[in-house]
């Protein structure tokens, strides 16, 4: 997320938002953020809101992801809103909006479905 | 893609082949490709597959797409295979696996299921 | 849904709610309500809400969906509670929770993403 | 199963085969097997899959699935063919094809991706 330029812009127990500044560098042929690099961003803010409920030592792993893309990501700041539906003691069930802002307005661009997996004594998967 | 690095392998109908050489600025704080990366060849190499039974003048837009992570993404050359299960007129359903190859070995790393639209008409989203 | 005693108990743009009490002969080992049945009554949500927005003579055909099973179905209503999230011309995306009620307490025990399909001039997939 | 007339057609390490006789108890409006009954053979076929390579003892639960429809299921038998991906510790993934045979002749009608986990100690899910 660092290498992206993206930032926690919001935590709060089971809900976080991460924003990144849209730039060139992360863009397909027409000019919008790439699905891969929003896919990246909701990721993370499902993998933040599942770590927020988590007992300390926890890591996180994304176990699988499904995300419905909604329309082009263009704006200029790309919004990752994650909130847990269910924390279990291993499988937490996540949801993520996608959203594009410019200026005042909000475009919703993708949705995400996620499951991420709480794993322990695993010092290399801890955030 | 070109941006990432990477390039089309293999074609056939219904069958492409994406491979993306490992490079460090792909990973993520572990030293692997990032999740993001993976799913965004996995999805190149479904639109692809689905892009390639198409008529002419069409353009492929990803609706939704599914991942399985199944092992971390280390080696030397990420190779995407994507095929299509189901060429409709409006909508094709395609499968990749994503496999990360270091030497004569071959690791599945992640499995997609992804949901393709066929456009019409729409010079923006040819391919 | 009929054959399985459902009835559509709410209905507004974009939006129903189907309601399907317990009945034994959907259960599976255990006594829940099988996730076959819960899958089934939250698909049927997310069709009749995508529907809701369609244009007269449309008919809706269910592309895909990806459930994650939150709990075990037991109590004495199914609710399934539907909306669209994006409404397009061919492709809508669909949501829906499946809660089951007891008395006041209700728990949620499924989430379903959903991709639907609007088919124009089939009379056969009109519901 | 049993209640829907399936049975256990196939087993091999990772590998199993349900067949379900056509019958128009299970049938949608227009005569085809309901998505919700192609999906619990699905899922059937996923849990039984992932099971045979666990360690006596163990459990299944479905955490997670994927299903996308690709054509009507009409036919005379319902036959799910599932197969194990990945099988983890915790995590196991699986692929299943729904397929509806008519005399020598089968047609693809579903494709599922789902996530199963393995649980210890819980007599209750141990099938």
């Amino acid at each position: 997320m660092r290498t992206l330029g993206a930032r926690l812009s919001r935590t709060a127990p089971g809900e976080v938002e991460i924003e990144l500044p849209y730039r060139e560098a992360l863009t397909q042929q027409h000019g919008f953020l790439h699905a891969g690099i929003v896919t990246a961003v909701m990721d993370s803010a499902c993998g933040y809101a599942a770590f927020s409920l988590m007992p300390p030592g926890a890591g996180v792993l994304s176990v699988e992801f499904k995300v419905n893309l909604l329309a082009p990501a263009k704006g200029e700041v790309l919004i990752a809103r994650g909130r847990v539906l269910r924390a279990g003691r291993t499988i937490s069930v996540c949801q993520a909006d996608g959203i594009m802002r410019s200026g005042d307005s909000e475009t919703p661009v993708a949705t995400m479905l996620a499951t991420i997996m709480t794993v322990m004594g695993r010092p290399d998967v801890v955030r």
